[in-house]
């Protein structure tokens, strides 16, 4: 069997977490890149792996195919300590894959997005409404990280990896990271765990075109 | 030992959701209505339920509590048909409840609501935009149904309740309906289900001011 693939882009934070999840569990996983801004998505190729067009996806060694990286970290995980068996445990690590996705996502690593690509100019319209969400979104974090150690229950788990992909570069988006301190704690202490590594690099400035689809874009 | 309580407000249909739910499994769970445009998501009291102060939210009898309608409908369908143990059917869950949750619910339920509550207009850019997105969600959910009688597997899972939500008042958002037949005959399979039900209502109209987050608004 060969290993299963990771489609992959590097300044994807989505991709990241994956990337992240792999290292510290030491998972053999080939990363095949896929350039977004030159229509690797686009092809019909892609579109068998992922209708949507998105990256991260995971393709397994039997052809199967799972994209949304929060189901690619629960798939990942699953029987690992990043994903404990309890019942409760459970529903409280998707409570947070989901926050993180429709509310945190859009409104840092969005901004992100379209801040580096030159989609919006700061100071724009949208970009402040969307820093003021981004503003709403860290103190939720922050008030629920007052007194934790990490996000669900005791320990390190994937509602950590989910939540801190597009926290940690939050900064890159104009977000004021130095009104969060119990997130910039919570940073270091993910930053202190086994087989931490960290790769992102910024998106190409002015990469306007590419992507294609309005949902993303 | 009370019954579990659900903060719940009528025209959301991420409440929905989980009345719907909750009436086909039959459960014993008391229905607490919180009126968002009078700003009862905004007291205290509501903060020390959901610091996002969104609806719905499940209060056990233990007093804990859980928001996001995804994470509410795993914890009530877990050992339920409505949510099969298999390891790989979870993940496909998971990933359609993010999907919803990050891509559809923006596109079909922000859209409606923003219209019904007079925060844009139709045909102004934003509702435009929305629309556009909103098609494109469509269209992919439209092409997954094809050949499917279900999202995940061959069963009803709280995948298909959680996509449902939205899916069938996107019409009240203007989108095109009929452009997506698989979608269509997806609707009816789930108005078929036993136990349905339905009480959903239109946001009021002009409700410009009360629920107060800019992330939400």
């Amino acid at each position: 069997m060969p290993a299963p693939r990771l489609y992959d882009y590097a300044a994807s934070c989505n991709a990241y977490k994956v990337r992240l999840l792999i290292a510290q569990l030491e998972l053999d996983v080939e990363r095949v890149e896929v350039d977004i801004f030159a229509g690797e998505t686009l092809t019909d190729d892609f579109r068998s792996l992922n209708p949507a067009r998105t990256v991260p996806v995971l393709e397994l060694a039997d052809r199967r195919t799972l994209p949304e990286s929060g189901a690619i970290l629960w798939h990942l995980a699953d029987a690992s300590p990043l994903l404990p068996a309890d019942s409760w445990t459970r529903t409280q690590v998707l409570r947070w894959l989901l926050f993180e996705q429709a509310d945190l996502l859009p409104a840092t690593g969005g901004l992100r997005f379209r801040l580096q690509t030159g989609r919006w100019q700061a100071g724009s319209a949208p970009a402040q409404a969307r820093h003021a969400a981004g503003v709403e979104v860290l103190r939720l974090l922050d008030d629920h990280l007052r007194g934790r150690a990490f996000v669900v229950g005791d320990s390190y788990t994937i509602a950590d990896i989910a939540l801190y992909g597009y926290t940690h570069v939050a900064h890159e988006a104009g977000l004021p990271m130095d009104d969060f301190p119990h997130v910039d704690a919570w940073l270091a202490r993910v930053v202190g765990q086994p087989r931490y590594m960290n790769d992102v690099v910024p998106y190409p400035p002015n990469a306007r075109v590419g992507t294609g689809r309005s949902i993303y874009g």
